[in-house]
């Protein structure tokens, strides 16, 4: 087997943990598989080097953000490294690879890169004269100057599974600091249930609404690849019924079951602006200065028209929140619009599951629960497979509960 | 003109200290110059990332020391990252180079590797687009097998120097944390006068002999490039006659001086070989063994044979006397010595000057002058223009302070 493991900060978060994960290692390669290991930096190290480049920087040009990718990166640098010689003092052949030794080739957007390449020969080849390989993640090269791209934070889950999609490993295994996908945050309800499987596309959902298991993009990455994920605890004894599989809904026989979790974000930010002119392309040049901007716009709601003027709503993360401002101030003149409120006492709850597709009443239900609380919903939008609303925060952690039950998610 | 500027660790010791650099790195900017800056690591960090590799590794493998490289090349990554930031905060257009980037290509000796070439032409291509230029120091690729390569503790001066080479840069300043070279460790002797200019042949031997303002492979390639290389401070204002410039004894006018300095060394360690069978080819094998394990040897000194049998006493440099201790084990067979003494309790002071060329007299004075104060001579060594004894330890500082005064060194 040719199996990739994927190691979070906390994982290695001390020489310890390096030891640790070690073993976690050696057990696959006891077993005769062929490993490559991804690894994030320690815990703290990254946030530690994004501080002393606040301290020097704005960190707002593209040239800033370049440099900022080539000091983040170094935090993965040193740990695959030090992976590497644990590896070796074991008795192993191992080595590490950086982004650009491989090369991981990325798009041009410093901090927040996307993978466009990885041609898995080199790794493949190395693999011929190494037991293990090990990868620093998160980085990666632009392939227009050669430069140190970053992926954004948690961007380890999607180096790992784009490397598993081009060496064609047979499993993904994203070692974390929990021992797999629950029902919900079980620091919100003791009640959460692991789940033994999930599909792409709920797993997709879940990380988009909130849920931190993986990175969003991960998910996609390996819905696209045909990836096979499983998130499991590096701090628990490894067995066949360990962690959470990512499957899909055609090929593997799902547990029957209308809802399979419920995501709780506390990081949106809700802003309305008011008395926008209600003529074609006046939203759309908002909507166009936030994209311009890259702000992620997530809900979007426009009210109907009353006496020529509309109100536009729309929700973003937090962390956007002054680029969306800058972009909707840049387009005052144009957008012809009255004010703009901001709200970030807000929560939103999003109910995800494949089975809704065939079942009807999951809304109805969802309203109905937290009607009976006396909480009220701000702003709802659907997809195929969930169902998000936003509500005032301080209803959050209730709201997840009350609805956990409600959809029968409560373990027994 | 075109200058190289080069930061020590403690000159970018944390936040403000980088802020510091950039206003030494602003007053040449504003006259005009370019400016490729070269910038070590931030001090404690290399031996922070030294420790971390020693807790999970022995490091006597070629594969190990190719990940302690890698592992410890990124304090470099990180300071040139924050350096670049500071200045283009400050308006200027500034990019950092790591050593793959540029390449610094370098030979395959991992953790003490030497630079081979450096090709200047993207350096000179950037600086077309760019105000300034921060280079990690210490820190390459080697041509093989495209794996980080580092230079040894001390190699950011030489990455300066070749840099400086390679770009045929008007002059190459180190800034430090002391104002430039002197005649001895003013920690010694309070006597000790700062050096306008010193011969680069001078400079050499005092760096070989345990001055450590400049990385002796840094004054050796300054020398075969012909690089003009100032050492100064950091941390007070620079003047005209600030620091010590290192000059060609044929061109520039030298003070009238016997003796330019005295190095001292704690750092030595002499090792005796007892009753070697004095046949031809048996020290050598000793010696060979030794070059094969990289042991530098210093001073050498065979004993006149007795009954047939000699004793071989070297001296090496502490961090090399493991290493020295197995390469001697391995032989012993070959070499039918009878016992192996080691002796730390030494110190090495040299008396160094290009004027001894032309002056006798200057052995007799030190043997003379030590002998007046008591102090027996273990081993002596001799170059053109350097002569090293070896001394009891506790003697060292006298030694120093006794002989600075007898070559008439003292400052008024």
């Amino acid at each position: 087997m040719l199996v990739v493991q994927k190691f979070g900060g906390t994982s290695v978060g001390d020489i310890a943990r390096v030891k640790n994960v070690s073993k976690k290692i050696k057990q696959e390669l006891d077993l005769g598989n062929k490993v490559v290991v991804v690894v994030s930096a320690m815990s703290g190290v990254t946030n530690q080097l994004v501080d002393y480049c606040s301290q020097v920087s704005s960190l707002t040009t593209p040239e800033a953000l370049c440099e900022y990718d080539s000091v983040t990166a170094t935090g993965e640098q040193i740990t695959c490294g030090l992976v590497a010689l644990e590896l070796q003092s074991q008795g192993y052949k191992a080595r590490s690879f950086l982004g650009w030794q491989i090369p991981v080739k990325t798009d041009n957007v410093h901090s927040k890169a996307r993978i466009e390449e990885i041609d898995g020969s080199i790794l493949l080849k190395s693999l011929e004269d190494y037991d293990v390989i090990v990868v620093a993640g998160f980085q990666g090269i632009n392939d227009s100057s050669n430069r140190v791209t970053t992926l954004g934070r948690g961007g380890s889950d999607t180096s790992a599974v784009a490397i598993a999609a081009a060496i064609k490993a047979d499993i993904c295994d994203i070692y974390t600091d929990v021992d797999g996908v629950y029902t919900t945050d079980p620091r919100i309800t003791e009640k959460a249930r692991k789940l033994q499987k999930v599909s792409y596309e709920e797993m997709l959902e879940m990380a988009y609404s909130g849920s931190k298991v993986l990175q969003t993009r991960s998910v996609a990455m390996a819905m696209a690849h045909n990836v096979r994920v499983r998130v499991l605890s590096t701090f628990t004894d490894t067995t066949p019924n360990s962690g959470t599989t990512l499957v899909n809904n055609d090929e593997e026989i799902m547990e029957r079951r209308l809802i399979t979790g419920i995501s709780y974000s506390k990081n949106d930010v809700r802003i309305t602006i008011t008395k926008v002119p209600d003529r074609p392309g006046l939203s759309s040049s908002i909507f166009g200065a936030l994209a311009q901007a890259e702000v992620n716009v997530d809900m979007i709601v426009q009210n109907i028209s009353a006496d020529g003027f509309t109100d536009v709503t729309f929700t973003t993360s937090k962390e956007e929140l002054e680029r969306a401002k800058l972009a909707i101030d840049s387009v005052k003149e144009q957008a012809q619009y009255h004010s703009v409120l901001i709200d970030e006492n807000i929560a939103k709850i999003s109910v995800i599951g494949v089975g809704m597709i065939s079942h009807s009443g999951v809304a109805h239900t969802m309203f109905k629960t937290l009607a009976e609380k006396g909480i009220n919903i701000l702003l709802i939008s659907t997809s195929e497979i969930k169902i998000s609303v936003l509500i005032a925060k301080e209803y959050g952690e209730l709201a997840v509960r009350v609805l956990h039950t409600a959809y029968g998610l409560d373990a027994k």
